[in-house]
């Protein structure tokens, strides 16, 4: 039976452009996540505290991950110095991002996309010094607000960039939520010869209401780690009203009835869902937490 | 590049469990929706005024259809009688609902499955008396809100039983919106050799998040015709606030993007939703309505 790994990602893409909401809402929030079995967890990001105020807290929040031993908390970084700062702060994994679309990188971290590939090497350097694992993930893998469709090619050279430069892992992050399994599974099929033996994820939005059937085809063409965020928890900033990232619960779910072996317990996801709902104070698009805990009948 | 024939069931599922609205807004969404090059149209349903008041006005929304010549209309209908209804009101195509489950069967129309299976030949025989298609719809194919799991087997002995009396097309219904990915390439698989050459059909439902999922699914299967509703309209009555049929326009959006050749235009299927939104009054659950018109960029 395939297994998938699901990584939970509301206390980091979930909330980021959420208001920021006090340590003691995100440790409550933690305490539902970590109550699902998940062992991955993306636990914060260590950025510009100005630019995206809801991580602030991350040195804070990290002083308590040390409560979940089981778990493989990540931070996600967007240059050598957040590297830096995540290894201070205890992280044993850091993502590192790297857009594919130039107009995107530049609007993001204000370097096109081939001088973040590059710094892979700094944030490799950096962590395997602290015996920190790096994982490259590659935003607007497939479409740019600004740019549009983003060439495969690009992903593919920040694929083989990544394995040059000692990166562990790599994972394709459809950041505005457009792509759809046709070309996901071109893609895929595509990356996996590049990259070699990295282990590779992937990241869907549910914006266009394909996020779900996305993450399906990743796994059918052969991806075994999927992002997700309970409630559904997550914005897009460029689709306002949109919904953000695929809903853990609705993603175990869909995996778990299709026959695909996954860690994470249905029921306490849901759990989760509803505690990310009451913290944030919005409804959340998860369709499990609407139609409510019934799973068959 | 493969070709998917999209079936517009707004006008029936989708208003099905709605308060009854006036026809004359029913006719501006059948124009809306037929603005979007859809060439099949589920109209209405020949059923109990008094069980399904929505309904109601069947025969007299029959007399509009006239009006699109290039679109082929469909009406549901539960028994032989609502066939000679709809025959006499000159649809030129019925649907006839067939239960998998017999709780689900008892509960909609009174009898059996067995039952309502043998009454396919009483349909046939009445519609193609007046030169009238039957498609064949099995409800609860995947699993009934009373009796759990629907044994794959009892929709392969229903699509036996289609082909053997005569029907002319056949398709699977996910009722409840809980079917994913794996059971549908699966069923599929089985019902292809049973069915014989009578196109196969699905409808899928989103309740919990894997309807479209569930769709694509279904076209890699080998399935050429899906239902789908402007909007996300019409929920289902056995799960209160979750989400109805998978949107036209995401499915749109999805298929086509993925390579897939549909006849609808997405633009059109996104006015024809807000067209939806409006006549029943409340938010509907397309990702696409909520993303905005903004296609890629």
């Amino acid at each position: 039976m395939t297994h998938v790994a699901i990584r939970e990602v509301a206390l980091r893409d979930g909330l980021q452009i959420e208001a920021p909401i006090p340590l003691s809402a995100k440790l409550e929030l933690l305490e539902a996540v970590a109550a699902t079995g998940v062992r991955e967890v993306e636990a914060t990001a260590f950025v510009s505290p100005s630019k995206v105020p809801s991580m602030a807290d991350a040195a804070e929040l990290a002083g308590h991950l040390g409560a979940y031993p089981d778990i493989e908390f990540s931070a996600l970084v967007a240059s050598a110095g957040g590297a830096r700062r995540a290894v201070a702060a205890g992280l044993r994994s850091v993502e590192y991002v790297v857009a594919a679309s130039d107009a995107f990188s530049k609007a993001n971290v204000g370097r096109g996309s081939a001088e973040a590939t590059q710094q892979i090497a700094d944030v490799v350097a950096i962590a395997h010094d602290g015996g920190v694992t790096v994982e490259v993930i590659v935003a607007t893998a497939w479409d740019c607000p600004f740019d549009g469709p983003t060439p495969p090619q690009r992903v593919l050279d920040i694929g083989a960039a990544a394995r040059e430069l000692g990166a562990d892992r790599f994972s394709i992050a459809d950041t505005i939520g457009t792509t759809t399994p046709g070309r996901v599974k071109s893609l895929v099929a595509q990356l996996c010869p590049v990259i070699g033996d990295m282990p590779l994820g992937a990241h869907f939005h549910n914006t266009r209401g394909a996020g779900l059937a996305s993450a399906y085809a990743a796994v059918t063409a052969g991806i075994t780690r999927l992002d997700a965020s309970v409630g559904g928890l997550g914005g897009c900033p460029f689709a306002p009203g949109a919904t953000g990232n695929i809903a853990t619960e609705d993603l175990v779910y869909l995996l778990r009835d299709s026959g695909i072996d996954v860690d994470i317990d249905l029921r306490a996801a849901i759990v989760a869902a509803g505690v990310a709902k009451r913290v944030v104070g919005h409804d959340l698009p998860s369709a499990m937490l609407r139609a409510g805990d019934r799973i068959r009948t």
